[in-house]
């Protein structure tokens, strides 16, 4: 047995219990009720809730502070909202759901008609039954959001409108779990955890990168792994503005949102479009068992807009199962709890985790026998009997055999073959150990000298 | 407002009018009459009637003259020419349609059987009701094209021929409109003239290249430009071989042709393949509302084929709507001035100024702001309610923002998003206004210093 | 006429006759019978019976040698082998049909029981009537193979078994015939001999290349040709240990298998993907006018295996029609004589003397008139009415004179142009002769300077 790390392949990786599923949707079922936004305390007591299962530092960045061409803006929490009717009973209450309120609306507190009241509603005509997830974090402005049908139930007359929330000089709050490895090079995880009361987009993205994180714990790491849970774009910006010399260590990441709807996946490729990451991603889409489908990048989306600004241009993709915008329950109350499932956070998580697997296995041997095929026959790694099929795993050894000339790394030949990445690897860890491949080199600085530990 | 120049987006390019459709067919329809050839008094009569509506500098090339493999040939010009029957009455006209004599045929006066002078006739058996275009430039020979029907409808017996031409040592003709423009890198236009009464192949090219010309001589320009009006073949030939320097500075080209029948659009690349003009061509037909195909580079065709030889090598397409030698009409008197439309005379005029918008606005800037998006809401540049959808405009904005790192230009980004180039480059022109983007570097040499004025 | 070498191009190569066909069957029908393995007599003979057609040169390779991570086995020779029931009948008999020894097997002569024999017996269940072809050639074992249905019918009771088989010490036998060229670069038609009685796999490959040669030393070559018949895999890895010389001077190769059954054609790449003989085959499949698939390479197949492995990386493609595995027949008593065709074996030999003929007449030229087209009409090689379609002999030299400008190469042409191979080459000739063409440099070092003659 040589000293080949690979952790990922001697562990039994693949293995997600079925219970997983359920836990995965219990840990969003308590974040649910919290009224995040990009700043406030919402957002730190998700990150608090999150520290509890993996180590997380939290960073508090000051109102003010300035990240590129940004501003930290002041920090916003919510007391109470509503609106009355004359009979005093509560049309529009933020106790009953916190998308009721704009988010980062100001305060007021002051009678008014219906129509007044208008000027400041937001609804959802063509889905009268939704209430709509609406925001307005650099602009002061005050408003409620409603189902549009209840809009239409409410008399003229006489409404009290009353919201207690405070703008203030304050913090901008994002949390860290930083996993090191045997590699300073980094694979970064991010998810956004600034809106309130949705699931898929982001919780289901929130516990599926907290149980990734926990995984990775109890692993041996050739990578060394961020997760970064931040509020969106400012929080992103805030993180590359603070933490430059992380950022260029970046060599692999992905953006997780909306992971547990029924939809099939879809991944957007990094603005590299080829890099690693993303072919890793498509490779294990493509062996999902699940509808897969990759996309160009483009510059709207989640995070992936930060990481792959021009200056920085990281290989950060975006990994979703519905795509932003194009459910029809997407920033809506319709995104709640029964819209996400336990199978489906299960299998997303199960993806990231094989995503992981190629990135920590994917590594250029050299096949040290490069003239004619190496006799496998007489180290028992090649049926005796001629004349029948060989087989996928003696197949997959011929093509790492053929392949391991330098140029080619495991998921290359695991792509140029057809093969499923895990059987390549396989193959590969068999032919080192009967010392017919050199010890690969990675993509990344991982030799002896290099390690951290 | 920056100095960035951008006459074409500042301009309403896109306006054509209802007339000018009507005015270029009246166009075609007072040159259809006049029997062209590829030297002779038509030609010139031709350039003169085109000189009359644009700047037009006339080369005249004597007989004999060497032009690369070639000699001008002797000037043909023809008087009269017909067949007469026993009863005196002209069977062949050349009065009456003049494709009824063979292009360049020599004289004749002779009275001879019908077999002898079936020798000499050029019909189409299975289009029976149409003349054919023929020629013999290069082969002395003497002949009538005529509707198979009526050659079959002629009685044996002995007919009087006649055919009044003259080939003498005269000059090949050409002209040139040149408007200068910032840079001295030129943009060609090139319209074979030598066709007879034949209205799609060419004279729908000659009236939407004149047109295009008188376009652009009420604009600031970028590129210089210059139409050429040559003999096809023999003349584009002749001014390759007397014009080695323009030749140099030619950076785009089109050929136009066959611009007025009711097919979609055909762009045949240049032998380059992925040329700017390419490129160009083919996104405006992409987003022209038309069918719309583009055809890959060939030897055969129009005058691209000398534009395009490998000592040249020029980036020069070829813009037309029907192909030549695939529609029935083409090369018969079917090609008549039924055959060519208004409206379809309009729209390719429209393609044309789209293409040449491109071309002038096409460069490479450098977003100033590099790292993460910069915040455009603070400059108006973004909607201040979020959670909702962004619009094209803002989206065309964040693809210029993340794409212009000085390695892709206005044209990449508008074919890797999928939208207009015109809504990119207005996004640009915006950005620019705001201060987000440097003024960009073109592929031309426009720099202040280079201009010629 | 220029001291262009074109000897392909002058001679009949086309020209297949109808008696070829049977021919090939015949030759096929004569090897049919002879019990070959990887070593042994049956080898020897088919060897001698190759070289009553063409010049062999006949190896020998003691067993013991060692050939790269392989040692030559042992040689087997088979005298007899059957199994008797209790009646004395030879319910299995190797004089029947060779394929019911296990090839390879170790002798035995004892009494069993038939369940004690079953361990020993190869059957198809899903096949029941034909004879699997098994070996075992490294691991010592004896076995018989047979119909599953004939053992369904073996009633229980004692059986003798007898094989007289002789595995010592002796030689691994291959030919090879080479036949020079006027440069010593070389291309290698390589086809195994270690088949029994199975004819598509690979009679139909010996009599086809067998039939080339013999057709190439009529010819004079512009290539070394060298065609190898070896035992598979060890026999490949034998000539390719003995022979680093030559390997180094193979420029383009083909195995060649599998080439007399109906289905269409399959060219399987090589490794390099794009060499010359792959685009040579994908084009000369292209215009056969039969179903062709190209497949991309994969390290399990025929020697190509060898020629293909990382160290040698050989530019050899494999030729089939059938591929290896896919058909029910395959490696099975029913790929016998009738399972190939006269018809289908001449056509594979045609397939490949056009293949042979775009290697041996692909050149670079370059067009001595590269400015603007040479005016073919005043050398004949223009039509001169004008007007008319200009046929495909004068579109190829439009397209000989077009791209000869040093980087592309006929065939390059050829690909760009659609048309066929053959018609590139006669316009290249033609323009040649009119000196419009230099002499082309191949992609060979066959300048007179560096012939081996």
């Amino acid at each position: 047995m040589t000293a080949f790390p690979q952790p990922f392949a001697k562990q039994p990786l693949g293995e997600i219990s079925a219970e997983i599923g359920q836990e995965l949707h219990r840990f969003a079922a308590e974040l649910y009720p919290i009224c995040r936004s990009i700043t406030g305390n919402g957002t730190r007591r998700t990150l608090t809730m999150i520290g509890e299962k993996i180590p997380l530092a939290i960073s508090e960045v000051p109102t003010g502070t300035h990240i590129f061409d940004w501003t930290v803006p002041k920090e916003w929490n919510a007391r109470d909202a509503y609106v009355k009717d004359q009979a005093g009973s509560r049309v529009i209450d933020f106790q009953q759901h916190n998308l009721h309120l704009l988010n980062y609306s100001t305060s007021i507190k002051k009678k008014m008609s219906l129509n007044e009241l208008k000027e400041h509603l937001f609804t959802l005509p063509d889905r009268p039954d939704t209430i709509p997830y609406r925001t307005s974090y650099y602009k002061p402005e005050w408003g409620f959001c409603l189902a549009h049908k209840k809009m239409l139930s409410m008399p003229q007359g006489e409404y009290e409108v009353f919201i207690d929330t405070t703008i203030e000089d304050g913090h901008l709050t994002y949390g860290e779990c930083y996993l090191p490895g045997r590699s300073n090079e980094e694979v970064l995880i991010s998810v956004h955890i600034c809106h309130p009361s949705l699931a898929n987009d982001n919780l289901s993205g929130v516990t599926v990168a907290t149980s990734l994180a926990r995984t990775l714990t109890k692993m041996d790491r050739r990578y060394s792994y961020r997760f970064v849970f931040v509020p969106g774009t400012i929080g992103a910006i805030a993180w590359l503005a603070r933490n430059p010399d992380a950022a260029k260590r970046v060599k692999h990441g992905l953006v997780l949102t909306c992971l547990g709807d029924k939809s099939g996946f879809h991944y957007k490729k990094s603005r590299q479009g080829d890099a690693e990451i993303d072919r890793a991603a498509a490779h294990v889409l493509r062996h999902s068992g699940e509808p897969a489908d990759t996309m160009e990048f483009s510059p709207y989306g989640y995070d992936e807009r930060q990481y792959c600004s021009p200056g920085f241009n990281l290989a950060v993709g975006c990994l979703m199962r519905g795509v932003w915008g194009t459910f029809p329950e997407y920033h809506t109350s319709a995104d709640n709890l029964d819209f996400i499932h336990p199978e489906q956070l299960a299998r997303s998580l199960r993806v990231c985790i094989e995503i992981v697997d190629v990135l920590e296995n994917n590594r250029h041997h050299r096949n040290l026998n490069p003239y004619c095929e190496p006799q496998l026959g007489k180290r028992g790694l090649y049926g005796s009997t001629g004349g029948i099929d060989i087989g996928e795993q003696v197949n997959a050894r011929l093509w790492v055999l053929n392949f391991s000339d330098g140029s080619h790394s495991l998921l290359d030949i695991a792509e140029r073959s057809g093969l499923r990445f895990s059987l390549i690897r396989d193959a590969a860890a068999t032919l080192l150990d009967a010392g017919l491949l050199s010890i690969g080199s990675g993509s990344t600085n991982d030799s002896p000298e290099s390690l951290p530990d």
